[in-house]
């Protein structure tokens, strides 16, 4: 398998940690998010949606991180991503959905460039647009991990899954912003059960090769 | 079962479509948006997320518009709404996803009341907003859909799926604001062939009982 990837690419983050949570080893290909790089004829041709990351399977083209992570899921259950229990499996995709819907796509690159190209809007500004989704997000992803919550370490159990996948790569984004986390206690401390994890840890924009 | 809905609302309208589309019979609980309905403690406690749709299923709540579709999928297998193959799967998720990802969190209505309150922006810069994400995004998505189409009547093949509940909503909003749908003929016309089915047709928001 081969990842288009780029170390500070939620979507990216994300599959990287489902491949390793599963095991599975991967080349790379870096997309440079920021130079524009995905935007080019020659990534378009590989990813008609121009965004990240791609899996390339067996010379099968996957998009969408989430929808790549139901694959490798489906093709690789072991170990598992998902509950079983159909309830419980769209308590998981809720949490991850309320993340990949409603959290970073308000805060992605492409908008914040849109915000100040656009927009006019300030640096200081883009960071308040920023640091506003992401209370707002948090907050709804906090009061939904605490009312289903089981005791469990991760989002749903003892064992990390889909929505772990997504909530680490935001908190990573939630500090880099420094927003103020503390008011999510029950997801940071998920958030630290996840760190302690080598498939959470190794995936990280630091740790990656095109790492700037 | 029992969805609480909102006319206007695409989450909700996605999940009334794969309802009608698996010839499931639903009451109804109506959430008015635009009045702040869903962000009442009362409904807190029904969604977590203050969000819509909510779908109770026996006393179950389940949240997020595709977390429930994936759950009707499951639990009510006929007639699918994703194909077999793991791959093809892949590509309807994928699909689906570009829209609830990437075109419809940006626009969705607490992003156009936070442009205008927090950021002063014009009715006219918020509708120039709205019309710059929907050029974007469906420009992906019908380079996507143009190359995988297989001839198909609908988003993957003719049998409509996924990506058909989510694609019908966003060209309703696309409608709405009167944005140019003429570069996406391929999209157009598969959002044709979804309108001649009742089951779309009785979704949409004009003939919700709620409409105003």
């Amino acid at each position: 398998m081969k990842l288009y990837t780029y170390f500070r690419s939620s979507a990216a983050f994300r599959v990287r940690i489902a491949l390793n949570l599963k095991g599975l080893a991967y080349e790379t290909a870096f997309i440079h998010l920021a130079k524009g790089e995905h935007r080019a004829p020659a990534y378009g041709a590989i990813n008609p949606q121009s965004l990240l990351p791609t899996l390339e399977d067996g010379g099968r083209l996957l998009t969408q991180s989430l929808a790549i992570i139901e694959y490798l899921e489906e093709t690789h259950p072991q170990p598992p991503l998902l509950p079983k229990d159909p309830l419980a499996r769209a308590r998981v995709r809720s949490l991850a959905m309320l993340i990949a819907c409603e959290i970073h796509p308000v805060n992605n690159l492409r908008v914040l460039t849109h915000l100040k190209r656009a927009l006019g809007q300030s640096e200081e500004q883009v960071n308040a647009w920023y640091r506003h989704w992401i209370a707002d997000g948090l907050a709804k992803f906090e009061a939904d991990l605490a009312r289903g919550k089981d005791g469990g370490r991760f989002c749903h159990g003892d064992q990390p899954g889909m929505a772990d996948c997504c909530l680490v790569p935001q908190i990573f984004n939630a500090q880099r912003y420094q927003c103020d986390t503390a008011p999510f206690p029950a997801t940071m401390r998920t958030f630290a059960e996840c760190m302690k994890l080598e498939a959470f840890d190794r995936a990280q924009p630091s740790k990656q090769p095109d790492a700037d």
